[in-house]
């Protein structure tokens, strides 16, 4: 089977200072396309060590794709190391120069002599034009194994594996097919999930894969099958998939691998309805995920952030008695937030929480990790109490998905 | 030097289905403590993959951490594997045992065989005791090389990080100094950046690199100095990062390795003012940044997500009329936004944003990436027209930092 490997080049990776995000997104069109990745590999600028990977990632993948290092600045030695290893010399690429000269101008951006060098490939590579920016992408062979050379910003890189790569692999290799398909179960753990499919587990063929992927309180199952016929692979997975819904029934949040917000989306567009937010403790948090979603307007109208007292009393009609007897963080704020969001944003259903993320903040009897939430619509409320023990961040994305869960599920209950 | 790598093990990160962010975390602490992070290595849960790995990268490391696949489930082989790798048996570990007792104890979850099986380790490692989770970290010694394995859980891999592994290796090893400076800059590309610091970077020292890190439309420069005596080094990185700040002075933001939000956080604290928000097209991301800084509501009071006219007109004051006439994204409904925003929750300042985020929305003389942003106090408020041509998520995230980095050089324009 055809095999890949990523390295991706930067100092910047290896002591922490940015999360590697090109990686993940490669390995999935890369899969996508029945390519399979082996090995994923990050370095520093420098030039001994990426040698050093050059020589050993292709001695287990057929295809090298390597992202970073290709900037217009001094720390960037990618290219010139590239020209070494293959063995070529330097020449301007023409086509590579008027796209450099056209962004320039597009921008009315003054040119200078390091942005040209841009245009700057070695002879020996196939130039890999770059619509989106002024660095191209290069492909080399060597040794019957194919390298190629991407910039590391992101959307660079998406766009020219989109329009050079992956159809370009598709060419020259015949690939098996790659099937994954993903669940979403809430509100049990891992161990537990585990007794529950031990049965069915033992039993997959060993083309099958079964992985558990726990994110954010939720485990994700996934099946993950490999063969040469595309069509009976396909027939067989699907009956396991089925399989594994039926076991898990009770748990499934979704059989499609898709986040939360995306699953209350549908089922709100499904009825016909909107939902608005009344957020403290989460700042927005839960309207951002609702709002990531293209076309969101259709099923959200909007939401307040009550992070003041005063936001609280004037925007979502909380009263201030209230708020001074029992303080922000209870229920019968929680509830007020939801019935005043409703009024003001006059929306189907409503997601209101008030609780204290940290790492200050906390009181006696209300530690920091204590949440308030208050999903429903104009008929009925339900407020929960919660309670996290982990960072600010953790605390507010686990809030976050736990709301959204919590109105999925009154909806599910009334119908 | 000591030299460290990480493994990171799971088929998860080689579909991409999850981005790592295990990795870039433990390469700031090990970094912090002077620890050099030579490479990053991801494999998936096939046992002659880590095995390979495990040979391979103690030829480049002394120091090699392994994350991940020590889960009670089936797909997690790491346990097993590093067991036969460093020819040792299993058995029971009474504190571990103890650890999995009182976590199911304390979530009063009944226990099953498989969550004790966490507690089996190999006879040859030092146990490392895991306070936050079930799975412990194990550390082996093999040919004058550390191997330490720690759980993939983000939160339990930071507290063993933090409580066991950081303390023994400083026990272990000694290590150089490592430091690094940071700076942020906005409104410049970084070739233009890299003009202007030429002759700076020309002149460095060999121990002090300079790194360009773009992000977001911004460019962060990094300096790093290696060498035995930290004192030394601390005084000389200082001075020359004080030159660098005064070569970029007109385009810096802050001199610290921190993000907009908290740079426009500390200026609002130091006024002793508040913000508010009033987003359309960017969701409640702007208010999540600003909150995810903790201690926030010292300068947040709270904001307004308008998608919705009516969110628009009963929450934000806009007029009806001008939204018919006009349309949602403009200049006349973005200030309208803001002034309405900074009546109804009383700010010292405020930020408003409408746009169109795409993919879909755009229509004739307002294609997707067009978007208003509007800052200011109760004396005045600027309006802007920005364009991206980004994706939805992207465009979001360009949006909410341009818009933070708006109200800055509102507010220092002001003093």
């Amino acid at each position: 089977m055809t095999q890949a490997s990523i390295i991706t080049i930067g100092d910047e990776l290896l002591i922490g200072q940015v999360i590697d995000t090109n990686s993940a997104w490669m390995a999935q069109e890369l899969n996508r396309s029945g390519i399979r990745v082996v090995r994923r590999v990050a370095v520093g600028d420098v030039w001994d060590e990426i040698w050093a990977a050059l020589d050993e990632e292709q001695k287990q993948a057929d295809i090298i794709l390597i992202t970073g290092g290709l900037g217009p600045t001094a720390d960037d030695i990618t290219k010139p190391l590239l020209c070494k290893y293959f063995d070529g010399s330097m020449i301007i690429d023409e086509a590579a120069k008027q796209n450099v000269l056209d962004i320039f101008t597009k921008l009315n951006r003054p040119i200078i002599e390091r942005n040209l060098k841009q245009a700057e490939v070695p002879d020996v590579c196939t130039v890999l034009q770059n619509k989106r920016g002024t660095a191209p992408g290069m492909l080399f062979h060597k040794n019957e194994k194919v390298f190629i050379s991407l910039p590391g910003v992101p959307h660079e890189m998406q766009g020219l594996m989109e329009t050079e790569v992956i159809p370009f692999l598709l060419t020259q290799f015949r690939f098996p097919a790659i099937i994954h398909k993903t669940l979403l179960t809430a509100g049990v753990g891992e161990s537990f999930l585990a007794e529950l499919i031990s049965n069915f587990e033992t039993a997959l063929p060993a083309h099958i894969k079964l992985a558990y992927l726990p994110n954010y309180g939720m485990v994700r199952l996934r099946l993950s099958a490999t063969g040469l016929n595309a069509d009976a692979l396909e027939s067989e997975i699907g009956q396991q998939f089925e399989n594994l819904k039926s076991i898990v029934a009770d748990h499934l949040v979704t059989d499609m691998d898709e986040p939360m917000q995306n699953v209350l989306g549908k089922l709100l567009t499904a009825k016909g309805k909107t939902v608005c937010t009344a957020e403290s403790c989460t700042g927005g948090y839960i309207a951002h995920l609702l709002t990531s979603i293209p076309g969101s307007s259709a099923f959200f109208d909007g939401g307040v952030i009550s992070y003041s007292y005063r936001a609280k009393e004037d925007l979502l009609r909380v009263d201030k008695s209230t708020l001074e007897s029992v303080g922000a963080v209870s229920e019968e704020i929680v509830l007020q937030m939801a019935r005043g969001a409703l009024k003001n944003l006059g929306s189907g259903y409503v997601i209101a929480v008030s609780g204290i993320m940290g790492p200050g903040g906390g009181m006696p009897g209300k530690p920091a990790g204590t949440v308030w939430i208050a999903v429903g619509n104009n008929n009925k409320i339900q407020a929960h109490q919660l309670h996290f023990r982990f960072d600010r961040m953790r605390n507010i994305q686990l809030t976050a998905v736990n709301a959204l869960n919590l109105l999925r599920k009154f909806i599910l209950a009334e119908i």
